[in-house]
């Protein structure tokens, strides 16, 4: 260590003034401080912070018990369920790795993913034992099966040598449990979706979740003891970290094994829910569903969205229904949303319309993040904020992961030149906020012009019918490329081609509109993504155009 | 670095995913974010977001060009005014380390800490050249002045070769700016008023300012863009993190120069004032004004309250005149309060006498903090929380000093047992909230039972007469010691000695009635707290009780 200068003299670091950021360290407090406050509901299950800390240290202790050490990797497929949410700590207080599994993953990706990640034990759902089963089968070293028989599980069976309960009935409670060595030390291991090729490992650590579980909180300015939905997948980027951000702030957690919107409405007005997120894919689900027109509450809810730009028409609904929308911008690699349109007071003068394109914009870093500019892919430097000048979206800061577990060559890559590299392009505003325009794969180029696929579905999302809209490149002969729009259409709704042409004509420039309209169902990765790759084969496979 | 498991293998931290803490992160984010809202106002000066940061980089440049460099100090001799906010910024942007002077100290202290501080920089508000000017008179190495001439300051002289606003126009807003190296780099210097000897000088470092500016925002779940009167001197602590805080949430900082009960209520209607700091003694200072009675405002206010637990009348009076009060708890050495009476939603349901009795507990730490908890100073082991035994305060976590500069000795001391000692006795409670009994030396014991002064001062600040009360003890010869009242009264009020006492025995057991009582001001430090050492060497002159 230097010692440089008198503030270096004798000030080390030492066991009273410096402990490794961990999140696990957010329930020990709440537990002390709510002991007696509701911490989890499910179904009819309603634990206090108390026992939910109890059973934490319980699946700690029994974890350890079984041989479950510091760098090993638990894994737990399951929808939104206690054993989840419980694991997001049980897990790390014992020093192991949690990878919480995609549950609409198919056998031969979960088995990739239980052996690329090593997991010693996994924790398994009933409803999806026959996706387990066959993965399993495929596995040469099998992790020890722990089944969570949930009463509210419609289906499956049990699989493993023990239940989640029994496992936690060999935990000792008041066993010590630990912190990181090390802040830098992993906490969880997130698969992407990947659209190719294996799926990448993205390795958090203690310091990063610690951070944006803060940064959660701050983006959205939340008070103490709020009512939390789990609308949104935990196993989806640890839940965007909200397990934590919640539990910091002393809140309850009310699970849902799945998003129905009957169930979604219930839940907010039996427990006074005051938070949830989802893909605006989620908000699209409840706007339109029939229970949307009874939903009345004489409170506003707070929502934040991410994963797409939400369409002004979804916002204007959501307003109207009650929902104050806040729009992030994450990736896996990220931990979740890291950048929020931060609203200004006096944008609510706006018409409606213009906040909508507003808050479609992906804005600024989170306090907690330390850079988000958009920069020229090549030389790394900014680009100016004109609206205009297209460039590669960067981050730097505490709340980027290690890297990619066991693929160096990735996470190089990732990380070239000391900066995260998104992938996605967009543009910087005068005003300093940042619009994501397209991912560099999704741009089409038509005449020579860059047309931002997202731009053009933002416009068809605008038109009443349309429930949902995909825009990919289609061949031509003479521009190279035209945009070719896939659409489903509202239950109910009915538009022509014509009628659709004509209305993206009045609302962007002609060369922008889609030559080729597509009325079908959006196939969708397992976190709900629209797969473009599969719509461009689609618009490969059709003739090149000629007019 | 240790290499034992998959997870510590090619996922170092690098350029991308690591970067120091440091408060400073907080003011480029809300300047790229909030340029145009209002980050300070100060008489007519009123300064944006995009001004402050601006000027706080003129700051750093300059001083870097007149050679301040890492681990240098400037200290600051000022009130409430834009250039001590600014250096909470500047200062550090160039490596050097601030240290705010407390306005209220004689020249010989001064002298001391400039010394002792070895402050390469002082800048300096007019109001206070004649203690300054005797200060540098005693030094060998004077510091280079720089004046601040406030057109709000009353009086004094310019002493120095340059004013604030001419340093600032030496300085290049568009140099860059540096973040610390480490995040253990020291960001501030404290001295600690110390009743008796020299001071010492607390050192912050960068991680722990960061930290606990977001523990006072999650303590008291600040809300965007917040509006901050500053009633709390920012010499205290560094405004016990509140520049800091604040400006992470692209608030508004409302400078005053002094606590005048009509100031403060003007302000808090002309500037839409939403949070505010005090010591119970400024409390007490605006519920004694006249003004109080005019005082009417449609919407709540929150103040956050440190220093001695607040009086139960002045917790109701506060209530009735529209402000929620928060009570903290810390000290210098852990920056400032960082533990709080969290509040129980369920303790509204309770009397106003009762809820005053729970929220004068200091409570659970922050949730930035990691160990609160109160042990036998000797073994350190926690004590039974059963609200009785008692034990010291300690502390251990991330808002931690570095320690005592040029102090090896007190640092050691301080941290014994890997632990922070505070040197208040308290006891916890069976729901886990700590409440302060008292500082060690003030104990009283009177026939081999232990008497908290500050509890036999609660009692006495519930008498309608009372301003402020200090008890100590004074020597009796059947009982070893008995309390001694040191009493203020309210403006216009009267009370006898019999009186007081009555009311006393119908307060407390009779044991802890105070047997002796002085009508009096109260003698104070220069940070506004009671000095009871020189109240015990009074009572210590009046002869021995017999009865």
């Amino acid at each position: 260590m230097k010692k440089n200068n008198k503030y270096d003299q004798d000030l080390d670091q030492n066991e009273a003034n410096h402990v490794p950021l961990s999140p696990l360290s957010y329930i020990r407090r709440t537990a002390e401080a709510f002991p007696n406050h509701t911490a989890l509901i499910h179904g009819d299950i309603n634990y206090t912070w108390y026992e939910t800390y109890t059973r934490s240290r319980r699946l700690a202790s029994a974890l350890a018990a079984r041989g479950v050490m510091k760098g090993d990797t638990v894994a737990v497929m399951a929808p939104n369920v206690p054993a989840l949410f419980e694991a997001h700590f049980g897990v790390p207080q014992c020093g192991a790795v949690l990878n919480a599994l995609n549950i609409r993953l198919d056998a031969a990706t979960i088995a990739f993913i239980l052996a690329h990640g090593e997991a010693k034990v996994l924790i398994t759902d009933r409803e999806f034992s026959t996706v387990i089963r066959d993965a399993l089968d495929k596995l040469e070293h099998k992790p020890l099966v722990v089944d969570i028989d949930d009463a509210l599980a419609q289906s499956g069976e049990l699989l493993g040598e023990i239940t989640y309960e029994q496992l936690l009935n060999e935990g000792d409670p008041e066993s010590p449990w630990i912190l990181p060595d090390s802040e830098w030390d992993a906490i969880s291991l997130n698969y992407t979706s990947g659209t190719t090729g294996n799926p990448k490992g993205v390795v958090y650590h203690h310091r990063g979740a610690y951070m944006n579980a803060i940064g959660n909180i701050l983006a959205w300015a939340m008070p103490k003891l709020p009512v939390y939905l789990w609308t949104l997948p935990m196993f989806h980027c640890n839940g965007w970290c909200f397990p934590w951000s919640v539990t910091a702030m002393g809140g309850t957690h009310v699970c849902l094994r799945g998003v129905d919107p009957k169930a979604v409405f219930d839940a907010i007005q039996k427990h006074d829910v005051t938070h949830l997120c989802g893909a605006p894919i989620v908000m699209n689900l409840l706007l339109n569903s029939p229970e949307a027109a009874d939903f009345n509450l004489s409170r506003r809810i707070n929502m934040m969205t991410a994963g797409a730009p939400p369409p002004a028409a979804v916002l204007e609904g959501m307003d109207k229904l009650g929902f104050d929308v806040t729009h992030a911008y994450g990736l896996t690699e990220v931990y979740g949303p890291v950048t929020l349109c931060d609203w200004h007071p006096e944008w609510n003068e706006q018409a409606l319309a213009e906040q909508a394109i507003l808050k479609a914009r992906q804005g600024v870093k989170y306090q907690v993040q330390e850079e988000f500019f958009v920069a020229d892919p090549k030389t790394l430097e900014p680009v100016v904020a004109d609206g205009k000048t297209m460039g590669e979206l960067m981050f730097r800061g505490n709340v980027v992961m290690k890297g990619y577990l066991k693929n160096p060559k990735a996470t190089k890559a990732a990380f070239s030149g000391g900066l995260f590299h998104t992938g996605d392009l967009g543009v910087k505003h005068p005003d300093g906020y940042i619009e994501i325009r397209d991912r560099s794969k999704d741009i089409i180029i038509s005449g020579g012009e860059n047309i931002s696929s997202i731009e053009v579905e933002s416009a068809l999302y605008r038109h009443s019918a349309v429930m949902e809209a995909a825009v990919v490149a289609r061949s031509h002969e003479k521009w190279g490329e035209t945009p070719c729009a896939f659409i489903t259409l509202k239950p109910g709704a009915s538009v022509t081609e014509d009628e659709l042409k004509a209305f993206c004509r009045e609302n962007m420039a002609h060369f922008k509109c889609p030559t080729t309209f597509i009325f079908t169902d959006l196939p969708k990765t397992s976190t709900g993504k629209i797969q473009k790759y599969i719509l461009r084969t689609r618009a490969e496979e059709l003739e090149v155009q000629v007019e």
